[in-house]
């Protein structure tokens, strides 16, 4: 039975649910398909999740092994492949909860980097898991930054071997995903030297673990990194080489080879393979940020609309905690966050796709465009949505810091995001160095990328905007948005220009300036999150009131987006604070306004109970009920030898009643 | 062997360490003092805090179990007191890893709430550990508004008993510690029923498990509530009462009595006890939150001078990443608010000192002031100090992400300070309503608070600063601050007003203003924090350069504060856009000149490598070996079973050698 609190929010939709989540699906054939996956992946006992809370990292390691080789087994039987229209829900239905991910990734690196010889080799032999592969690129000292990694492999003439080593401590391996435990072999990234001469950093595939019986080979010392904030079923490791050697074949020799006398040759372009890497960061927006954000987001509507505390009227019934204005004003951004980060999502996987096809035609014209933008957007949607994430925990008080709530895993796990796959500052910077070369082409009239052609068109001007009303109109916020970026970028262009005509070096002014190319990089990527979802909502049908409901929240997102940060509007003047306290009536007024669709809105995103894995989010809201269940089977209400050890001699002399 | 990198940063300190150390600590006796306590402490293998990161919830409850017995020990052999000097070290000392916490809090609310009798009869079990104690509060649907607890205590005038129960699942008591599984007592909190008469919320002890084998007694059901964010060792429970019968004399009685016949009486004053409420959330700033900011600033800082990572200046090593302006935007401010808010909190102390003696005195007059500067601190303080400890976690990118630095159970833990001891929200809108009468009485030209007497003096004016060196004035910029308070306070009590004049009923208007109300809450907190910084920096003494280093952190707090807020200081053009671009430069400079002291500044602090337990963060600096020693330590490099059940069986048709 449905928690009355939490039906009657349903009643009063002002869109079709089911619509909205076809549309988030790309298209209701997508759904049913994506239903289809979920209902095999949880009715089946070996992927559940139910126990994770209560799992050691040892215990979380292993299901996750278990997990991954019993998917084989479900593939083969459901009739899934890896190029089925099932395959992209299969992660997301598992929950990201399953070992051999950097198999994938193992695989994949053959794929791109590996001869076609080698390709003919390793990748069948993966495919059919009779080894088990890993990458490891990241160092104890150097993640980063590539150029400095310190591992070595030193080209042997006489034995027609590299010869790989760990010069020293910090050159270790260090966080490689299933290589603590799992891997057999690995691919290496490590200085290649030949006759004294160093080439720079390759990729060399390493046996590390016996396929007989798992022992490390001569050389190897490897295993587990230990604990982290999540990833507990991972086992990311560590590598230590001491003089292992691997045959001539084993060095990726896609673009570069060492023959037989140690000549070098670099072959093809590597531009592609630079393309790989920023495709990536765009690859692991929709699993790995928006999917935990839309769940962080169902589970804290959900549980403030059946969560009652206090009084908003005196004498009446206690309110619902998602009616205080404090709360709408923490969900509800983050509910629009969540649609304007998928949205933009989609433009960026467009602009990928087309990327993808100019490049095969060996057009690499788009390729910077697409290196800022994949950096920019991944660190801009991975700090975004960590914050949000943040935010809907604490939204949930004392039920949302228990792990039973799902929240703390939820963020634990997107925190991550911000870290891997580039650090997001160091994003932020390439992203910047491109908007600044672009700002200085486009003031000298030359051409400059689409996404970036608004910076040839500066006007100064003012925010025409007349009543609150007038911040409901795109266009008006769109314009500000785009002002603030422009203003960020000019003026930080300017104090660079500044400090190098003062005599600064030119990486000192760099430097400098580094706070302020940061804020630009952010208000370049917020201004075009905003413009798209604006146009997207342009192009939303108007039936079903989808279009309506898009819109508010586009609304919402762009007017929280100015109201948390006055300062960037304000500054030049373009807009007043007359407007700027119009800007806070509007959006204020828009939170009463959508909270009325809220939990409609969670409901679109379509998680299952077992996906959300939360005591608070489920779809019935039978919150307390659950959690009490939920905790009498934690293993701390199991006997604990504390009591004989330490509180028996303690009580022992007390008297029997007191 | 300390690592150069790091050693070399302490030898340019621009102040005595040592001094600045005394004066954290209130002087160079309480120095010594303290020191020797963590000695003891840390000599002592009982109190190891060692394998920590590796151990289940489990082991974590036993080892704090373990302690805190051990503790009692310990004590009486190193002559500790209660009210000896040491004590206030000791809780420090063991980094709050110990249970029977709630033990005391047990203690306390018999000491306030009883009457002598039950003081006399309660107070000597309990410190004699005759009994374990706990507190049972919060409930699963009730943790901010006490009113609505639902556990009821019914007399029975004919057995002159209190009967017990837990009328419905959201009734149940959750999250009290020390109760899921150690306590044989608790004080519970009931509504009081008399001949069908609710008198309200009252505390009743109750005992839960038996003294003899520590079973549950007849009609109660606990347990514990399960896995957490942190604080692992703490068996925080649940408890479900059923006709559960006390004697007459178990209601705490300092204040109300039921006499046999069923007649209640209020006696008394329950302002003492309002007091006692509000001085626990100054009373925890120090350890709780304080602390762990100043281990994450001395584990972050350490860590960035001997991470390198990519070059600053072409051809020349890897920088120290320290030494990228970007870094020391993420970790110098957070030094400087630890700081600001250690200031802030001796201001705080002696202010509930003060109020303490008039009190005793009957004088209440203070009251409602220390309400609203313990309830807005408490949220500034906790939420800044969180937000700041997640900052040093993403600093140190994946190595702060892996639990041996340290950083993700900091985090965790003063995570929860924002829940706990009242919601934040909550708090900063009872700071919020306060200020609102303040105002109102001030501009109808009635006595406020000494805290609020600014409010009385609002002049419109404008920032007098004509260059960047103006910004490192104190009286600028705390009276940008003072500015800003005022502006906030003002427009939000107009907006009120308004809208009740406008016909809106005042709580609806309430809670229409709320989203600005916090603002000014926070405003009004960061006020006095500038100002009192400014205040305390003067009149430190000029020697050995704290003076000096003291005043560069308070300008640096200070022009934080107003770079990351620029709109509040912009809005009303008190401060122009010229001006706010000088305090931008000024803010810039002020790190790379902070930047040389940072590690002389953590150093300060002083944190033994125990207390501290980060393989980041260590005096030496040795991070890449002590990572690497840590890990191999970890349960997850013993033998998992998944090899012979699941890898095994996969690997087992492959060749040999590939």
């Amino acid at each position: 039975s449905v928690n009355p609190d939490l039906a009657s929010e349903r009643q009063t939709a002002s869109f079709c649910v089911e619509q909205l989540t076809a549309l988030l699906d790309g298209g209701a054939e997508q759904t049913r398909i994506r239903r289809a996956v979920v209902d095999a992946i949880e009715s089946d006992p070996v992927f559940s999740r139910e126990n994770q809370y209560f799992q050691t990292q040892n215990e979380r390691y292993e299901a996750a092994v278990k997990k991954a080789v019993h998917l084989q087994k479900k593939m083969h039987e459901m009739g899934w492949t890896e190029n089925g229209p099932e395959y992209k829900y299969i992660y997301r239905a598992l929950s990201g909860d399953v070992a051999f991910l950097l198999h994938r990734v193992f695989m994949r690196s053959i794929s791109v980097l590996g001869s076609d010889k080698q390709i003919a080799k390793w990748i069948p032999l993966a495919t059919q898991h009779k080894l088990i592969g890993s990458y490891a690129q990241t160092e104890l000292g150097h993640g980063t930054y590539l150029q400095g990694l310190e591992t070595t492999a030193v080209f042997d003439t006489a034995t027609q071997e590299f010869i790989l080593n760990t010069p020293k401590i910090s050159a270790m391996k260090w966080w490689p995903g299933d290589m603590g435990r799992s891997a057999t072999h690995t691919v290496v990234f490590a200085q290649l030297y030949i006759h004294g001469k160093c080439y720079g950093i390759h990729p060399f595939i390493v046996q590390i673990r016996s396929l007989q019986d798992h022992s490390l080979c001569p050389g190897v010392t490897a295993g587990d990194i230990g604990p982290k904030m999540n990833f507990e079923h991972i086992d990311n490791g560590y590598l230590l080489l001491k003089n292992v050697r691997v045959p001539r074949e084993n060095m990726l020799s896609k673009f570069c080879e060492v023959q037989p006398d140690g000549t070098y040759i670099r072959q093809g372009s590597q531009k592609i393979n630079y393309f790989t890497m920023t495709t990536v960061r765009i690859s692991l927006i929709s699993d790995e940020i928006l999917t935990p954000l839309m769940k962080a987001c169902t589970i804290a509507i959900r549980y403030s609309v059946v969560r009652r505390q206090s009084k908003l009227k005196p004498g009446e019934q206690e309110a619902k905690i998602l009616d205080y204005q404090t709360q709408q004003e923490k969900l509800l951004p983050q509910l629009a966050a969540a649609f304007a980060f998928h949205f933009v999502n989609d433009y960026l996987q467009d602009l990928f796709n087309r990327g993808y096809r100019e490049i095969q035609r060996k057009n690499f014209d788009m390729l910077p465009e697409l290196h800022a933008l994949s950096s920019g957007f991944k660190a801009v949607i991975t700090q975004h949505c960590t914050a949000a994430v943040e935010i809907c925990l604490r939204a949930c008080g004392g039920h949302g810091y228990s792990l039973l709530s799902g929240l703390p895993s939820l963020y634990t796990n997107i925190l991550a995001s911000c870290i891997y796959e580039g650090e997001n500052t160091i994003l932020l910077l390439q992203t910047a160095r491109f908007l600044i070369k672009c700002f200085m082409a486009a003031s000298a009239g030359q051409p400059v990328p689409p996404s970036v052609t608004y910076l040839a068109a500066v006007k100064p001007g003012k925010c025409p905007a007349k009543n609150k009303l007038d911040f409901l109109s795109p266009d008006i916020y769109s314009e500000a948005y785009q002002h603030v970026a422009v203003r960020l970028i000019s003026s930080t262009a300017a104090k660079l220009q500044d400090l190098i005509q003062s005599g600064v070096k030119k990486h000192d002014a760099w430097n400098q300036c580094t706070v302020q190319l940061v804020q630009a990089a952010k208000a370049h990527c917020h201004y075009i999150t905003v413009k798209n979802f604006a146009e997207t909502v342009e192009k939303l049908e108007t039936k079903a009131g989808i279009q309506k409901i898009m819109k508010h929240l586009c609304d919402l997102f762009a007017l929280h987006g100015i109201f948390s940060n006055t300062g960037a509007f304000l500054h030049d003047g373009y807009t007043s604070a007359a407007q700027m306290d119009m800007v806070t009536a509007s959006y204020l007024d828009l939170l009463a306004v959508i909270r009325k669709d809220a939990v409609p809105l969670v409901d679109a995103f379509d998680f299952t109970d077992k996906s959300l894995n939360s005591a608070l989010g489920s779809y019935d809201g039978q919150v307390y009920q659950r959690l009490y269940e939920w905790a009498q089977k934690s293993p701390t209400n199991q006997m604990s030898p504390a009591y004989e050890r330490y509180l028996k001699p303690l009580l022992h002399n007390t008297l029997s009643k007191l």
